[in-house]
């Protein structure tokens, strides 16, 4: 496909995925990790499959610490073109400064926000609905693609739609935002038909999304633009900035005024979250490696293995058991038990063992 | 206690304990292990047990390759009283030659052969037992210590006990020995309350042995005796050796012919042959740790963990599990799957993969 005409895609490359633990480090995040198998990092294959999108035109905002690994990995990417935030001040901030940097390079920009970690199975399928969410934002929408739900999943947000647009087939007023449901919400969610996974995927024009973030949170809508105006003021506001999350400082209030449209999409979208999710993202034998075959010896198990400490992993007898093998850590749980994996990395920040997580 | 008399201890230090993989390495076998987290090694515990009974009346008998280290680890033990075997030849032959030498030194003898790599847990009993054995020995009987069973084991050995002896309160005459049974039969073995475990622990004056060997095996025991006689003519007679087990090559056929006793005894014993033996053995909370605490963190977990790698061993949500980790390699199996261990021992000697065995 051609590109978007002045579209641009943002990558905000932050979180650290702690039930992804010990194989996602605070130094060594989930987005620098190959976890598919494919050889590329979740980071190289989101910029790998906006390229033909955005072409160039491509923002990545991480944390100061991870810049150079970042650089590292998408040496096509100019260095300017990657922001170091001197502190993590949630998803609004990081969108926002890019967004209000592009209104000053770019009148006719429209935005994407894609985070760093994710992973879309359907390539063609994301095209095709960014394509068209990009459409709707020029008319002034804040659209967000909404993945079609696979499961009932208590572990995202929901989108509920509401009636078709009128100038854009196949783009729906978003009526509102809901939080990660109950187990049994979340089922209903997905049997009414009106809900769709929201995957923090926002295509904007820069102007609308500070504009509608000024009307609730003018001082951050500010600071952004102060410092897109002056780059060096940088380490001085950026920490002054309020930390929230995009959808709290303005989906979710533009949605209650109508702002919000939706453009549901089938993506093989999945967010691996945590060891079970990447069970599922895997796919194949019952017993699934990510990393080489060769490292891990199995008799009547089942279940995920991540040889990466350069030993041998053997398994007997174990069903649906979670291995991950580090030089410096290893863990043993199964996909049931797989979200509560964060609790182990708060016991070890609690017991001062920096070290490993 | 003071010793018993001409009582010679004989403790045959052989097996690889494949079970105990990746603890127990063919370099590195399971007697050299400490299992029981005294601080002392299996090897070393059997001796320090034994020395009440035999004072310095110790002879060790292991593989050549291993005589270094069992060596190392028995400082009080002269290098004379260590015998290295060219090649592995079985328990007949290692005890067989102690029992060859033993009859040139001391006319009066009796030896006690004891595994290096078994646990008791009640050394009172187990003297008590020993001292009866060697006074029934001394007229002339096979004596083995049998073990009140625990359980209906399906791992070990049995003996029937027969009629007490005339002249010796608390030891039965042995009607029979019988193979590590099936789960049915060895609940009826136990319900009968005949029988005992056989732990191999023999009570025997050497002439006695060797000359009961020879009714059997006469090669074997010739060849036993002109070792003892020339030890220069050990690397040229051993691999000419039968290589059987002291069960089939003396105990059974001379329980028979009705010359085998058995002392009943309850000694706490254990023969770690796997992981869920060594679960049972370290006893204490749900969660086993074999070596230090701080380098295992859990979250509602239970089983064995054995952290020998120099990491961290984290689990979550795991039940009866076992990981064994150290440095080249991490078993994860259950407690229920734990005598499995030795297919993964023989598959990496299918794949070629000594380094690891």
């Amino acid at each position: 496909m051609p590109a978007i005409e002045h579209f641009w895609a943002v990558v905000p490359a932050g979180g650290s995925g702690t039930r992804l633990w010990p194989l996602s480090r605070s130094g060594s995040p989930k987005f620098l990790h190959d976890l598919t198998g494919s050889g590329r990092s979740l980071l190289q294959e989101t910029v790998d499959r906006l390229a033909p999108m955005a072409g160039d035109r491509l923002l990545v905002v991480t944390g100061a610490r991870h810049r150079d690994r970042v650089l590292e990995q998408l040496p096509e990417v100019a260095a300017d073109r990657v922001l170091g935030e001197p502190s993590p001040r949630d998803s609004m901030a990081a969108i926002g400064l890019a967004a209000a940097m592009l209104e000053r390079v770019d009148p006719d920009a429209v935005l994407g926000s894609f985070a760093a970690d994710h992973v879309v199975g359907d390539r063609m399928a994301l095209e095709r609905a960014v394509t068209l969410a990009a459409e709707v934002a020029r008319d002034g929408w804040l659209v967000t693609v909404g993945i079609e739900p696979a499961h009932a999943s208590t572990a995202f947000g929901y989108v509920r739609q509401g009636g078709e647009l009128e100038d854009h087939a196949g783009a729906y007023v978003v009526e509102r935002f809901v939080e990660k449901p109950s187990a049994d919400l979340a089922r209903s969610y997905v049997e009414s038909g009106a809900y769709r996974w929201n995957a923090g995927m926002f295509v904007v024009r820069p102007t609308v999304l500070l504009d509608l973030l000024a009307s609730w949170h003018p001082d951050l809508a500010a600071g952004l633009r102060e410092i897109a105006a002056d780059p060096g003021r940088l380490d001085a506001v950026w920490p002054t900035l309020t930390t929230i999350a995009i959808d709290h400082a303005v989906a979710e209030p533009a949605a209650a005024e109508g702002r919000v449209a939706t453009v549901p999409a089938d993506l093989g979208w999945d967010d691996i979250g945590d060891f079970h999710s990447l069970y599922g993202v895997l796919g194949g034998a019952d017993l699934r490696v990510l990393g080489d075959p060769g490292d891990v010896l199995a008799e009547g198990s089942t279940g995920l293995v991540v040889p990466r400490g350069g030993r041998l992993v053997a398994l007997v007898g174990v069903d649906d058991v979670v291995v991950v093998d580090t030089p410096d850590a290893v863990l043993v749980t199964t996909r049931d038990r797989a979200q509560d994996v964060k609790t182990l990395v708060d016991r070890l920040r609690d017991l001062g063992r920096d070290d490993l997580t």
